[in-house]
């Protein structure tokens, strides 16, 4: 299909405006930064159509540099990791276009926009062009795999399908169906990630007239694990938003939040109740989230997420505390989030690949034997748990610091034992026929087992990784809970037990 | 009742405080804006007796500008929308005496208070004086009709009573009684506003001896539905808080927060959950919520509740992107909040004079089938979609909306056919004498049916809407609970039809 | 054990630090502020060992004062309470060795570090030195004895170790468990405060080789009501953390929201609906938090929890509106948290003493009869409440201030009502043998029973009496609830007594 007439008078529109004032507003906002001849039609014409990015990207570091400026940054104050940047980006703002049209032939996405060849979806891929070791980082890490661990995992698809599908009323059965695509899309998929594939090309009427552009599968999406059209995992905007692509975003606890959520992650919930997130709430305003490397003390008093998960720190003194990571677990040597109990950090961010002794593909047994082979052995843990430390280490003392850790150990051997205690009830009412173990998360007490680990232990073992919370995990989605839910569980077997008894 | 010596003593004092140095302050403040002899006189007193609200208005623009000045500024810069304000009014600051002394004779709360009439509140009919567009557009939107939407619909008002009314013990049932005044005006009647009626007059004994007041009933409350005791309806307050009337609170997201909550309208929650809440909280405070008319991009770059729903907005460049409107439904073509099911927006705002073909005055019946008469046709809701995608597409792309809206559509068949499902398990407790079904709200079936439209379908429709809250579709408030809640409502209808079973 | 050559060659090593650019730029930091010989030498090492607190002191205000220089300060402007400040703290900034020597033979928690005899913990008896008025008001209060209200009382602790204790499952009865020392530490001590006594001397490898610190029971903790090592009680660090110790933080309501939290004690939660809250996250950026007087209408325009419950407040003119307390309940003259039912202030902050009709240590019965000899009378009642109007007053009439204390009345008494009849319900319960009255807290009406007064009653009434929240004291975590639980209480119970019924 050809432009239309419409699309033509439009383009020379552009031309005419690209040729004006217009563009010397963006030169001006820009300072000397020179834009590419391709970014400056793009911003020419979006400057009207969407002004909202546009002036996003303005505002950004991307429309203020040039990547050969980036690269003579000392080492510890560099955003941009990659060596061989190339030639034809390296003396130009990092603009639409830039972004836009990298790796063409590998992306489904790309088609043919007012006589330039782009993408639709700017992937890690291509992020990787000047963030090479970030998006190393990000490949190996189990946010790449957000979508494929859960749909590649029987028991955990079992899960998503039971939450999220529709239920009907059959024979006075409640019978479950499939969840549909755009509701897994608003649900587990919102946050995993969805899998984006290119349907061919569609047909828009715009105010331009019609303009033909590819026909996404599951788009929009910006979840972390999110399986792109040019073949690459993730979603560098899930933490850097479009068009800013800022590091203050993602550095401060918002961006975790969106998904690091009560009741199953309560990361944000516990840290917001917890010391830090009460510092943190009172003083950031007197903080810098921009700057490079993050200094501890001068630029903050408290951390963030990032702070301990992600961030390259040093000392006021310039000493190096730790590394800039993006893969997100690297630091961490246990895994709280229960699945069925806490367990050492999986060695691959791939989990789906992970078989158990029951011959199920999840870390740990019911029976909580975990499957050690997949996991990180203890001297890689002692390893992960020096870094934290030596973080934490720059504000409390070490007796402060070790203490702390026992407590927690404490809390992950009682937590664990407490869902242990919930799988067994559950396997006596499968072996009483009061439920049936085919779909472990459709009745009623397989549904107070599942609250259990993934609800009230998560949240009482966050609470106590983050020295805070203590009403969380009291009252809020606590022990109370867990006490009050075990009760639940074992009066509805029994009062089954007792109803079918009669029956006989 | 005379005024007594104290009371006389005291404006003598006042009125020399008001020839000296403490009006000079005021003054000062105010810069060159002459304030009235009456305002002046308001001032010098209750800087002494309520110096919190006196020093809220002299930081506010009230304080800062006289109407014949407001007057001249371009049309998209006016902050106030009436052709013809009073001459009295024009050349002095907004200050007490200026709106606490409009429309004398319509208000019965009127009263004579240190030798000046004046009303105790201000209604949106005294703001229409110079905010008359603002107060006609209000006055035809379901917010206006708050108080009888909720008051004068017997479905209703049986939710209402059966949620807040106390409950006593005879011969082993649970007996509902009426709820308190007192109790309404703190639960639904607190946003949804009270009506406010003059009893007559009372003698207060304060600090300057015995003074006459009106007796309000229902008073203190600024639910946005309030019925004025001059015979108006809503209050400004609710969003624009005394005494500061600012457009900067109104447009935080804070304001709208205050009602739009979880369980049952949780648009705060997911918007704070959302990528746009994200943005908002990690970057508001380098954007401008005090200008108009509010600029996308220059302004802000991510959206709070005012920029879709209200405001006017203009991109960089001055092109008028939507007009401003106070009448919250506006832009709206769907009502996410389902009674029982979600539904085309209503015609108008008065929602109590529906009446579907159950006879009930419900939008829709209980079987789901919508009171087309009473509400906007398919042309309208296009409209107002594309009014609404207009505003999303100065910072996203068309196919990205038009996907997006096509989800929400998914997303509200899913939810409305699981209320049915739960309407239909109700309906056969009803059938089989389970449960009453005098009042729909006072049973447990009949409660877990009710938190599946109003808390859970409600939840799942707004993260929908709000591209956001994956968590929240899922686990906190979604369809984790949406199938969990189902699961319950038949099992209880299971064991007591045993258990019943077992009694012939 | 003797120090390793490791860490005698550190201390040369920061004693030629000592010597050098460092402390020039600790000296450049704090003006010309001296700091003691001993503290600079803590700072001279520490700056390179635990930088993140060393650079929080030296934006705080103890680093950039001297005693004498705060001690001549104006009455209404001082921070430092006590007359006699001894002479050796006077004429240096208030840093590490000044306030971690104090008191040393008293501190079981003592010992050697670098040569220098020092306190792991500065506790308020420590604190007092400065600040006597504070610490003398504190002790006295419900907050200094937090820990000793809940392990002292009988009841109180069958709540703690039910909640906080594991379970496991004997032929077919869930057995409890005592809680351990790990758990009640993140749990109810991790507000309440821990018991913290020195076990000894313990040898740690650091950094520096080996060295030997106190070895802690129950540490780290900063919970309000701590059992110190030194005999008091208390952490000034729950409010104004470390090494900031900020008034600012204090005032900010996040400090609060860290224990009063939903469910049980919902102030943050209730306030951040608000009105108050809405204003306070709208505008707080524009308002001061530093300053001493804090000055209603110049210093904010809306309250925070300390603006009420502690500061020192005045007018703009300079006139005493409340004086400061560190008695958290001194201005209440009702205590809203339901124990069961919400009564009259206790007399004493140790309330295990209180023996109410029932002999038990509750300030009243179950059937709501108070234990009046322990609790304030009328008119202690009525000053207090005088008190507290006082301050609303500043923004509000008189007929708003007392109609909305009417309506706290009336809230009081309903919730109060409603507690009893789930209590009469429990009652029945026990005396069908449904449940068992050993504890009141592990079986399931019984929770059910709780729920309604601590979790529902409690929010509800926190809600009227912080005009604010209207859907929180409806759906959220109120009358909806309340009813709703009751509803399953009784249910419970007839489906139980059915189910007995057949039995016989």
């Amino acid at each position: 299909m050809k432009p239309t007439t419409a699309v033509l008078l439009f383009l020379i529109v552009c031309a005419l405006i690209a040729a004006g004032d217009e563009v010397l507003a963006i030169e001006g906002q820009t300072g000397e930064v020179p834009l590419s001849a391709e970014t400056q039609a793009c911003v020419s014409c979006h400057m009207l159509y969407t002004p909202g990015i546009v002036h996003d990207w303005l505002k950004s570091r991307h429309s203020k540099t040039i990547p050969s400026e980036a690269a003579k940054k000392p080492a510890l104050e560099k955003r941009m990791s990659a060596e061989d940047i190339p030639e034809n980006l390296l003396r130009r703002a990092v603009g639409c276009y830039e972004c836009h049209s990298l790796n063409l032939d590998a992306h489904t996405d790309s088609f043919s926009h007012m006589g330039y060849r782009i993408n639709v979806i700017v992937s890690p891929n291509d992020c990787k062009t000047c963030h090479a070791v970030e998006a190393q980082q990000f490949a190996g890490s189990k946010k790449a795999y957000a979508y494929q661990n859960l749909a590649g995992n029987p028991v955990y698809w079992a899960l998503v399908s039971t939450v999220s599908g529709m239920r009907k009323v059959e024979n006075h059965h409640l019978i479950a169906e499939q969840p549909s695509a755009a509701t897994l899309h608003e649900t587990c998929f919102g946050c995993h990630g969805t899998k984006v594939e290119t349907k061919g090309l569609k047909t828009l009427t715009t105010r331009l007239g019609e303009i033909q552009v590819p026909d996404l599968s599951n788009w929009p999406n910006q979840g972390v694990g999110r399986l792109n059209p040019d073949g690459s995992t993730g979603a560098c905007t899930a933490c850097h938003p479009r068009h800013g692509f800022s590091i203050e975003v993602a550095r401060k606890p918002y961006s975790c939040s969106q998904c690091h959520l009560e009741p199953d992650v309560p990361a944000w919930n516990v840290y917001r109740e917890s010391k830090h997130g009460n510092i943190y709430s009172s003083k950031y305003q007197q903080w810098n989230f921009d700057v490079v490397p993050w200094v501890i003390g001068r630029d903050f008093t408290a951390p963030t997420c990032a702070t301990c998960h992600n961030s390259l720190l040093t000392s006021p003194e310039g000493t190096v505390i730790v590394e800039r990571t993006h893969d997100f677990g690297a630091r961490l040597w246990v895994r709280l989030f229960g699945l069925i109990y806490s367990h050492p950090q999986p060695k691959s961010g791939n989990t789906s690949i992970i078989k158990n002794k029951d011959g199920l593909p999840l870390p740990v047994t019911f029976a909580g034997e975990p499957a050690t082979e997949y996991l990180i052995d203890t001297p890689e843990q002692s390893k992960r748990m020096a870094t934290m430390s030596g973080i934490c280490k720059n504000c409390h003392s070490s007796t402060w610091v070790s203490s702390h850790f026992a407590k927690l150990d404490s809390t992950i051997r009682e937590t664990n034992a407490m869902t242990a205690v919930a799988t067994n009830l559950m396997a006596r009412a499968w072996q009483d026929n009061i439920e049936d173990n085919a779909n472990p998360f459709d009745e009623s007490i397989e549904q107070l087992w599942a609250s259990q680990w993934l609800f009230y232990g998560n949240s009482i073992r966050y609470a106590s990784a983050m020295t805070g919370a203590p009403d969380y995990a009291t009252f809020k989605n606590g022990w109370w809970n867990l006490n009050v839910n075990l009760q639940q569980m074992k009066n509805w077997i029994d009062i089954k037990e007792e109803v079918q008894e009669k029956d006989r």
